[in-house]
């Protein structure tokens, strides 16, 4: 993106404090903008980093006191407006796939709709769907019976197995596996059985799911990834998981089987969860926590095993005060043994 | 699978009390059963489970006592008939490839068995074996020199590198890695060198490996995955591991160069277990936990450094504990600061 | 390699002590050889080593006193002399491709230096570059104006988007990923859009990166990987990171956004860094380590949160020493009642 401060504002409806000539040249948070970027101020409680903030741009409301630091875009509804400017942002430099490449094997029966865009050794099973104007890149494999939606962006060597259902404006990475058999056995006498997966996984619209990540097929019904929801690289999501909407998932979680996550959770990287426990919604698991129960709506749980945030500190804080404690007990002995000692005396 | 309990029973030689006519449809263990599955008792300590199991029917000995909740099967040994039954169930949903797609490149000297099906854009090294009845799926690597035993079914956009032995049965799922050099090196002078890594990896019968996990060769020698192991995704196997039979490795374990793993081991979730350490059989490690010593044969260990699981619960309960003992440390100082004044008064 | 001491010698234009006949097949550091090694000694500390290791062979200094063990090739700079050895050893074993299949795809104005081998089903985009004597193997992407230098190894099933620049004798195993978009959202009104990863990713020389990796791509400039580092299986990098030359990244490290590490530091296995941090030349992080704060030079980090080893190991013995702890407390409590009782009897 290249645009004027002036150009934008005129696309939000919006009025320009400051000088309309500057331009824009990227989009981010408040916390992280840099130079070139325009960022917005919804929340009162940011307020105060307007003045620190080293964004060439804000968009704010009307009763926004205004910044000294840059310039302004004044709007009735700033995160409405910044998300039409985040979609005006056309990732000018990756030029896609066009058309269908002679060297696709399309199995029978396979659907596939406008403006479809799909490279070279890319391989579709019988009966699959592909929505307008999806791009494929080389090297997929696309299962039998599997659907994707419209406006999906599917880079190269990624594995869809038979049967998953993918929606619209969905981004998936390079390398990445999904509706790989749940891990499921059962033993007898010492060996392990397979338990067929013939479940599915169904993955809503909007979402986007890093490189090398694996969401292993329900052993009945389906795994799936609510609309909206964001997976970092090589993630682990068992079968029979259930993940709402909005939630963001980082690099290296792993999420075992049948456990159900409600909607604006955050599991940060590296953290582990084990199976059929619940999330509740707007939850947040710290890095590398290790979930062993269910989390309420709204907490925050941090440590092995994994417990609210303010007590996990306070226990590292304890921790970290025990030479004193040693301390402290060695000289509590020494004096009862004088006590002990003058009272003997006497 | 959509079968009679009647029919079920006639397969196995065995005895239906209640309904031989409920459709099953699945098979369970007794704790995870689901209504319609069929499952097995066959370890006395889980009778109580007979009570609460949500299964449709249950495959018991002659000797069991019979639950009121759902239909049986009796049966000489239970564990060999619920072998069967499983067996028995074909993941009918699955049509996998048929036949050597006309765009399958071939080395030199390749042996195929007798209807093995590859699907599109496989490409084989010379001299490498694939045994009767294996499927390769589109978009895999199978390096020089590497044997694929019968019976094997490898997803797509798995690589296999030269010189690699793969027994019968095999399932690898897709994006998995196997032979990839070990992480070896040679620090001179403050710069890395490369050790070659020539060995070589061998994986037995039976054995199923999840998506995008990783299996390093051996330095020499080579690295070893022993008979029925299972492994889940994104698990990290360094050069020259070797691992037994009958064993679970969980999602996103990572195990390191030279460690030995026995038979009957579970490794859960995120576990890390240094290198140059060996592992008895039928030892446990529990998720997350970090291992840096060898482990005896049974034993369950836990946390980091991972210490017996036991012991680790204490050190838990201690640390849980804490904040207890500071206020009766602060109030037994003040007791002690109240007794050498009374005495000092005197 | 097969090659007798005494023409390791002649290459090195050392002196042989000992039997000049013997067969060398291997080389290693001096702690992990094995018979038919040929190892070094360059640091006076480790001279105890050479009357315990089991190497074949091992090139010393002029001034260091023989070892019984083994035969020695004696050299002004035996640091030197051994890094030349190493590079006579070729991977014998592995032939790798040869010419261009001719069903790679090669997008427009790509430029192909001399000698380049690119395997079956190679897609390379528009204006990209690979040098001389660079290898490509199966099922590999390359995206638009990436450039590969000369000499490369890239293993089968690699993806490398647009834009990346990759160095001259860099190793990728099969699998990775390098390139793709940085995790980045803006929250707006409860949903996450995504933010333009625009920038790329710099791989400097003689890298080596292990299998199914993940490199994401700057937001802005780029995510870089200094000279001579050499990166493990699994391991996660995130947008704009900056990591320095020699350093060594084992198995499953996690880097998290931005942040930025020296040279030669080591990241043992399974350890998590958060983002926007830096870590300090020669620094060690051990394994399962949770890195939460910048790291100076030469500090050894261990635990979660991560300090100084020794201080982490101090807490690990007191909490180890807590039942005792508890137990001393308990007895102390009862003397203090006992002493309030005499003192009450009084």
């Amino acid at each position: 993106m290249r645009k004027t401060l002036k150009e934008i504002a005129q696309l939000i409806q919006g009025e320009v404090i400051g000088d309309g000539s500057i331009v824009i040249t990227g989009v981010s948070g408040i916390k992280e903008a840099l130079a070139g970027d325009i960022t917005f101020l919804a929340n009162a409680k940011y307020a105060p980093l307007l003045a620190t903030t080293a964004a060439s741009a804000i968009i704010i409301s009307k009763d926004t006191e205004l910044p000294k630091a840059c310039a302004v875009i004044r709007t009735e509804n700033p995160s409405l407006a910044f998300a039409r400017v985040i979609s005006l942002i056309a990732p000018a430099e990756i030029k896609h796939y066009k058309g269908i490449h002679p060297s696709v094997v399309l199995g029978k029966d396979v659907k596939l709709g406008k403006d479809v865009a799909i490279g070279p050794y890319v391989v579709i099973g019988d009966n699959a769907q592909v929505g307008d104007k999806t791009v494929i890149y080389p090297g997929c494999f696309i299962g039998q019976d599997t659907k994707i939606g419209a406006s999906a962006l599917i880079y190269s060597n990624v594995s869809v197995r038979e049967r998953v259902s993918i929606g619209n404006n969905v981004i998936i990475h390079s390398g990445t596996v999904i509706g790989s058999d749940g891990f499921g056995f059962i033993e007898v006498s010492g060996k392990h059985h397979k338990i067929p997966q013939v479940g599915t996984v169904e993955i809503g619209d909007d979402v986007e799911i890093g490189a090398n990540v694996t969401i292993d097929r329900a052993r009945f019904d389906k795994t799936v990834i609510g609309r909206g929801t964001k997976i970092d690289n090589l993630v682990q999501i068992a079968h029979n998981v259930v993940i709402g909407q909005d939630c963001l998932i980082v690099a290296q979680v792993g999420i075992s089987g049948s456990t159900v996550i409600g909607n604006n959770v955050i599991l940060a990287g590296q953290a582990g969860l084990v199976g059929h426990i619940t999330v509740g919604d707007n939850a947040i698991v710290t890095a590398q926590s290790g979930v062993s129960k269910s989390i309420p709506a709204g907490a925050i749980m941090s440590g092995y095993p994994a417990r609210p945030f303010q007590e996990n500190q306070k226990a590292h804080a304890y921790v970290h005060n025990l030479p004193k404690l040693f301390d402290t007990v060695k000289e509590l002995k020494k004096k009862i043994e004088e006590l002990e000692a003058k009272l003997e005396g006497k």
